[in-house]
């Protein structure tokens, strides 16, 4: 099945593009009609940079949506169900959006820049064209519109280090989610990037929101020089870590039903609260009802995958259909087989013994809360 | 550049799928989040089946929006400029579809197929979560979904005798964008196709819309087997052809300021119609104004060019930047190289003579109307 992706001007090429395939980028996708290098061809390689060094990705791809006006804020609290009434600037947010019906429609990182200026770092699709219809339907005073902004991840436990030594022992003191203007003096010049605490994995690490894209490749080549001490590396969002992690895939884990009680993120929804907000009622009844559907890990039987799923593995308990693995591989952590995906809730106990249909075979998969635990194995 | 594409379970698999790559599909990019092939490693024999002979394409990223309910056809109307007052079921339409500015934001083809059940076969956006915002801030009585109904395209001047053998000679007397369903008996069962006259090229052809995608490879083989006697042989919406014709991809050759007008749509906007829709207003003013860009042609100078265009090409008049080549390439047909694009329109008289800045050196760009003439070179 190897086929080459083919490159046009249909897609978006990354400001980092040029870097990438230097670097040795092997394998693309397209997200956000941006192309995406997802490998650079040693997987493994890949892998412990992320878990034990440190990891420069083009993840330009989470392109920004921005929202500007008198009536950003009000907007803006109007398209999530999450509580925003302690919201700060300069303090992200990981933000549910949800339409009438309370199904989840992206899940972006919300970046506060100013009281009129909000950012939302959005998974692959153009929620651009849900939030402009509501801006305009509801008569919302703002500015809806997606600058090229192009946020370069630093991840890994030595990404401290690297983004130190490239911006100052500042950024050390910068919690989850939190983000602060910089001004780098690059080799192509001087440009203002946003540092931000945050990034695709559980492994700690910085995004750098570069707003000038002409500064793309000088911004790589500092990273790198930055990180050379600590063995940087290219990778891109790691399918392994994801799964190990929990790290929920808009597109890949959800469907045009799920809503965010079934992901567990019922935490960031608050349906009591006094705001007002698209698909309110909807949440509330499904809490209420309790969702059908809940999002589990399992730990699967048999020789270690060769590879990561291509496809859904279907889950059955007794012959019957109950499930999905929409995400599966072996993972080093744990040393076994893994998988994420949404159970019906009647499955849902742990220890519950399921059979999973995968591309590898037919296998039993146990399941198991997220995220994982050395003890569940 | 030679890179791979990566194939998982975040984007979708067309019914058809497996059978391109035993077809030989070799470079594939992604629309509407379905992976798509775009050449089967012969651009110039994909070309010459289209233009002789008759060509089967996998156009199932052309992903079907259906809204159904009371208030489908008043929700249709509300979202287009173009006149629907004398729509009639069977016939389909090339529908604009603009935000309140005036942004083109999508081209699909509307298929009323019934009363109170329309489909939009839609260009490479999440037009849904538009649509679904405006049905739901509203209160229209509809469902919006997106099934998985999967276009098969057949294409060329052999296609009717391909798809007569295939469905009947019925089939020959539809006219452009009419559309019949019909019962095909295939090595897989009994399945409904739905049977259009349309397809991305200026060269003839039909698109089987198939419901059942369990039907997928059946239905390939039995178009394959229709179309043996002509050489049928499988091909992709093809970039040279479509430059050629003059026809517009949306994404490629718009932005996010592109109106119709530009485009030369200017016949499928009614802004005196007394239906009220979305844009109206603003379509009106720009109307009144003129449209500041014009989408023309252009004569390009030099030896052909070794590939087609992977970036915009930049145009200038005296160092001047004017506009731009969205889609460029050698053009068998007219024996020169041709380009597609957006040009001001103080440089869009027919004879103009401008300076384009192409990835094969700098050359003369003569601008033409469209659609080309062999008079013209």
């Amino acid at each position: 099945m190897a086929a080459q992706i083919s490159f046009g001007p249909r897609i978006r090429k990354s400001p980092y593009f040029d870097r990438t395939i230097e670097a040795g980028a092997s394998h693309f996708s397209i997200y956000n009609k941006t192309y995406f290098p997802v490998s650079y061809g040693d997987a493994l390689a890949e892998y412990d940079r992320l878990m034990e060094g440190v990891a420069i990705w083009d993840v330009s791809v989470d392109r920004q949506m921005r929202i500007c006006g008198p009536d950003a804020a009000q907007l803006v609290r109007s398209l999530t169900p999450r509580n925003l009434a302690t919201l700060a600037i300069g303090k992200g947010r990981y933000v549910p959006i949800c339409n009438h019906q309370g199904v989840l429609l992206n899940d972006p990182v919300l970046l506060p820049i100013s009281d009129d200026e909000y950012w939302l770092s959005i998974a692959d699709n153009d929620l651009i064209l849900w939030v402009s219809a509501i801006a305009a339907e509801r008569g919302f005073d703002v500015v809806v519109d997606e600058p090229d902004i192009a946020p370069l991840a630093v991840q890994g436990p030595k990404a401290s280090n690297t983004v130190a030594a490239l911006c100052g022992d500042w950024v050390r003191d910068l919690k989850q989610f939190a983000f602060c203007p910089h001004r780098l003096n690059l080799a192509s010049g001087e440009t203002e990037v946003i540092v931000a605490r945050s990034g695709w994995s559980k492994q700690g690490g910085f995004e750098l929101y570069l707003q000038e894209p002409e500064h793309g490749y000088a911004l790589w080549d500092a990273v790198m020089e930055a990180g050379a001490p600590h063995d940087i590396g290219p990778g891109a969002p790691n399918y392994i870590e994801r799964v190990e992690s929990g790290l929920i895939s808009m597109g890949a884990d959800t469907d045009p039903q799920t809503n965010p009680y079934e992901l567990g993120m019922g935490k960031l929804v608050d349906v009591d609260q006094e705001q007002d907000f698209i698909g309110k009622q909807a949440l509330a009844e499904i809490r209420a009802d309790g969702p059908s559907r809940t999002f589990l890990g399992f730990i699967i039987d048999g020789d270690p995958f060769p590879a990561a799923n291509k496809v859904w593995w279907h889950l059955y308990s007794d012959g019957e259909y109950v499930g999905r693995v929409s995400a599966g591989a072996y993972s080093p952590r744990f040393k076994s087989n893994i998988g994420l995906g949404l159970v019906s809730v009647d499955f849902a106990e742990p220890g519950t013994e399921l059979t999973v249909h995968t591309e590898f075979g037919t296998q039993n998969a146990c399941v198991t809360q997220l995220p994982f635990t050395t003890e569940a194995f």
